[in-house]
C-alpha cells in the first residue's frame, strides 16, 4: 500500500531540504548580467525537478529575457486545472557585509533556511513541487491537472511575463492561478489576500519661460515654475489628505460594514508602525483606519519634485523649469487609463498663471486586483488553511500592486490565489533572507497538498 | 592758457581708447585661479594710470583676496569729497565661439569697443581716470577731493569688499559715493538709480519619517515629505500671487503718485519684455504694474526644491524629505533678520500633519538700499545727466541687490550715486560684451567732467 502524502513529507523531508539548498546555491540574480549563466542554470535546475517529480511535459519557454519553467500534468480535462505560478530569480545579494553567513551558501539556523531566494521565491516554488512529489507518491498523480509556469524576471519587474502570457493564452488556460510568491500575516497566523491595488504613474513637466532669470530683474514680475510646480500639485490633495481630483473617487466603492470589520479583526499596532519608521503623526484620507487606506483607498502619490538650484548655499535664480512625478494607487473598478485623464484634466485646469503644463504617461500600469470572496478555489484555500492553522485566516488585501496577478485574470480569465509561506519577518530583499522550517516549508508543502486534494471537488464553470 | 577739459577730452580721444584698450588686453578673471596674475596685473596697471594723471596718493591695498586700488587726491579739506568705485576685474569670457572676435584682443567697430570688460567694468572705471586728467588740464587739480576705490571681485561676489570698507573707514570717509559700475537706461535715455532691494535667503527642510518608504505599503496613510512641501510652500503665497506670511508688508510703505507717475514715464513694452523670455503671462503682487512690482515690491522667491525621485521613469516611493530655497527681496525699511524670522515663523505655523520643519538661515543677507532724492549729489548728478542729454533722467528703481551700495552706506554713513554708462545692449557677462564709443565713453567722460565740477559748489554736512 503507498504511503500517504502525510507520510511521504514526514518521510523526506531532511531529503527535500537539502535539494532546496542545491537550488538556493545557484546565484539566479537577475539583475546582474555577470549572472545570466546562473539564472539559466537555475531555470534548467527547476526543470528537471519537475521532471523527477513525474511531470509529463517540461519545456524552458523563451521569451525575450530569461525562459519560463513551463510544466504540465493533464490527468483528466473534467478536472479543475490549476495554474502554479512563481519564480527562480533571485535580488541580488547586498550589501553583503550584513549576512550572518554566504547568501548563496544556505544554513538551517534556528528553525531557519537562510540564504537568498530562501523565502522569495525559491523556498516557496520547491514547496509546490515537493507537495506534488507527496502526491505521487499517494495517488500515482496530481488529484487535478496542473500547470507550472515559473518565471526567471520578477526580481527586475517581470517585463516579459505580460507578452508571454498574451502569446501563450491557450497552453496556459487554467481555472485558477495559485500565485507561490507571497507570504502569510504571521507565524501561527494564516491570511489571504483577497485584493490588490492597480497603479497608473505620469510625470508632470512645468514650463514657465524659456531660460532661468535673475530673480532680481525678474522675480517680481514673472511666474516661477517651482511656485507654479508646488501651487499646481498643492490642489492634488484638499486640506485634510482626500484627494481633490473630480471625478477621482466616482467608480471607488463605499466599504461594507463586514469589510470594516474583517479589516479591523487583522492586528495592527499603530504605535508600533508609526515609531519603526519614524513618523510623527499619520496622515491620509479622512473617515477610514491607516489599515483600511492602505489596504481599500485608492491614492495619489508624490514620488518626486525637483526644479531650479539645489546645491549649496543661495542662487537667485527664477527657475523656468520643474517637474514632479505621481504614482496614483487604483482600487477596484478604477481604470489606470481613466484616472490619468482624471488627473491630466485636473492639472490642466488648475495650471497657474503662466505655466505651461505637461503630462507624460508612463508605460507600466496595471488594473487593481480582486478575487471574488465566495470564488470556489479562495474558499477552498481559505478552509484548508483555517483546518492546519486551526483557526480562520485573516481577509487581507495588498496596498502595493502585483501585475502578475492582474496579467493572469486579465490574459487568461482565471483568478489567482494567493497561496505562499514566507513571513514579515523573512527579510526578502534584505540581508538575512530567511524560510521558516516548519511555518514556511513544512506548513507549505503540506498545505499545497491539502488544497491541490480539495480543489478535485470543485467544478469550475467553463466559458 | 590751458586749455578746457572739454577740449582736452576732445583732443586725446585717440590716446585714452589705446589706453584702454591695453587694460582690456588684461584678461583679469577674478573667478579663474590660472589668471590670478593677469588680476593683479591689471590692478597694477590702473594704479598706474592714477598716478599718470596725478592722483598723490596710490596704493595698492590687501585684502584676504585681490588688492583694492585706492586713490587719493584732497585738495580742500572744506571741498566734499566723493569716493569712486569700480573694479578691474571682469567674467571669464566663455563661451568662447560665440564671439565675433576674441574678448582679450579690444576692437572699436560700427562706433562700439568690444572686448571682454569693455563695459563691465574697465570701460565705466577709466572714464573716471580719464575725466580727472581732463579737468587736472585745466586746472591742475580735481575741483574736490576725490578718492578712488577699485577692487578686484565684484564678478565672484566681492566677498572681502565688506570688511575691507569695515576696517578701512576713516581712511575711505567721503560726502558720497560715486558708482563707476552700471549703466543708463538706454541711449540718448539718461537715468538714475534711487534704489536696490535687500535679500535675505534660507533653505527649508521637511523631514517625515526616517526612511524613504515603499508608497504601496505605506503612501496612503503616512506623511509624504514631498507632498508636504509643496503644501507648505504653496502657502507663501495666495491664490492671487500676493505673499501670505503674517506681517511682511508691514514696514513697507504705499508708493506715492509721485512716484507711480516717475515710474510709469520710464519706457517699458510688456509684450517685448514678455516675448523675450519666453513668458506666457505675467505674474506677481496685484496692484502693481509689472515695473512697480519688479522695482518696488518685496518678493518672496523659490529658487529651487527638491525630494523624493528624479530619475528617468517610475519610483514607487513615498519620500522622507524634500528641501526648497527662498530668497525673499526687500524694499526700504524691511530687515533682513526680522523677514526670516516672519518667513520663519509662517512656515513652523504651517506645518503640514506629520512634517517636521526646519528652516536654515544663509549668509548673505543684505538691507535694501534707498537715496534720498533730494540728495543734493544725487540731485546734481541728475541735472547734470539732464544738461547733457538735453532731457529729464529717467528714475529708476534695481529689483536686484546691490550689496556695494548698502556697503558705504551702512558703514561710511555716505550714499551711494549711481552714475555709469553701460547701456541694455552692452552684453556684460555674455559674448560680445561692447561700450558705446559715443553715448559710452565719450559721454561718461564729459558727464564724470561736469559732474565733479558741479560738486564743488555743495555744500555737504557733515556729522
Amino acid at each position: 500500500m503507498a504511503t500517504t502524502w502525510e507520510e511521504h513529507l514526514e518521510n523526506n523531508l531532511d531529503r527535500h531540504i537539502e535539494e532546496l539548498f542545491d537550488l538556493l546555491r545557484i546565484p539566479s540574480i537577475s539583475a546582474l548580467p555577470a549572472h545570466a549563466g546562473d539564472t539559466r542554470r537555475a531555470a534548467e535546475w527547476v526543470a528537471d525537478a519537475l521532471r523527477t517529480v513525474g511531470v509529463p511535459r517540461v519545456e524552458l519557454l523563451p521569451t525575450a529575457g530569461n525562459p519560463v519553467v513551463y510544466g504540465e500534468w493533464i490527468v483528466d480535462a473534467a478536472l479543475p486545472t490549476a495554474l502554479i505560478y512563481g519564480h527562480y530569480d533571485v535580488q541580488p545579494p547586498d550589501p553583503l557585509d550584513l549576512w550572518d553567513s554566504p547568501p548563496f551558501e544556505p544554513v538551517l539556523k534556528d528553525g531557519k533556511i537562510y540564504a537568498r531566494g530562501a523565502s522569495d521565491d525559491k523556498g516557496n516554488l520547491f514547496v509546490t513541487i515537493k507537495a506534488l512529489e507527496a502526491l505521487v507518491a499517494q495517488y500515482g498523480a496530481p488529484p487535478i491537472n496542473l500547470k507550472f509556469s515559473f518565471e526567471g524576471e520578477e526580481e527586475i519587474g517581470s517585463p516579459n511575463l505580460p507578452p508571454f502570457v498574451r502569446e501563450n493564452k491557450a497552453l496556459l488556460e487554467a481555472d485558477v492561478v495559485l500565485c507561490a510568491d507571497g507570504g502569510q500575516h504571521g507565524p501561527g497566523e494564516p491570511s489571504i489576500a483577497v485584493a490588490s491595488k492597480g497603479i497608473a504613474a505620469c510625470q508632470v513637466n512645468i514650463v514657465t519661460a524659456n531660460t532661468d532669470l535673475h530673480s532680481g530683474g525678474f522675480g517680481a514680475s514673472v511666474p516661477n515654475a517651482v511656485q507654479a510646480a508646488v501651487q499646481l500639485a498643492a490642489t492634488l490633495h484638499d486640506s485634510t489628505g482626500r484627494i481633490a481630483v473630480a471625478g477621482f473617487y466616482d467608480r471607488v466603492r463605499e466599504l461594507t460594514a463586514k469589510e470594516r470589520e474583517e479589516i479591523a479583526e487583522v492586528p495592527f499596532d499603530e504605535e508600533d508602525y508609526r515609531t519603526s519608521i519614524g513618523v510623527t503623526e499619520l496622515w491620509g484620507e479622512p473617515g477610514f483606519t491607516p489599515v483600511e487606506r492602505n489596504w481599500t483607498r485608492p491614492t495619489i502619490d508624490l514620488n518626486g519634485i525637483w526644479g531650479g538650484f539645489s546645491g549649496d548655499g543661495i542662487k537667485t535664480v527664477t527657475p523656468c523649469e520643474a517637474h514632479f512625478k505621481i504614482t496614483s494607487r487604483l482600487v477596484k473598478d478604477q481604470e489606470p487609463g481613466e484616472v490619468l485623464d482624471l488627473i491630466e484634466a485636473h492639472l490642466l485646469r488648475h495650471a497657474p498663471v503662466g505655466a505651461v503644463v505637461s503630462v507624460d504617461r508612463f508605460a507600466g500600469s496595471a488594473r487593481p486586483y480582486t478575487i471574488e470572496r465566495d470564488h470556489p478555489a479562495l474558499q477552498t484555500a481559505w478552509e484548508t488553511l483555517g483546518d492546519l492553522f486551526d483557526r480562520d485566516p485573516y481577509v487581507e488585501r495588498a496596498g502595493g500592486t502585483l501585475p502578475v496577478a492582474e496579467t493572469f485574470q486579465t490574459e487568461l480569465g482565471a483568478d489567482l490565489v494567493f497561496y505562499s509561506f514566507g513571513m514579515p519577518g523573512s527579510q526578502v530583499h534584505a540581508p538575512n533572507e530567511n524560510f521558516l522550517l516548519q511555518e514556511g516549508f513544512v506548513m507549505g508543502r503540506r498545505a499545497y497538498c491539502a488544497l491541490l486534494e480539495r480543489l478535485a471537488t470543485w467544478k469550475p464553470e467553463r466559458g
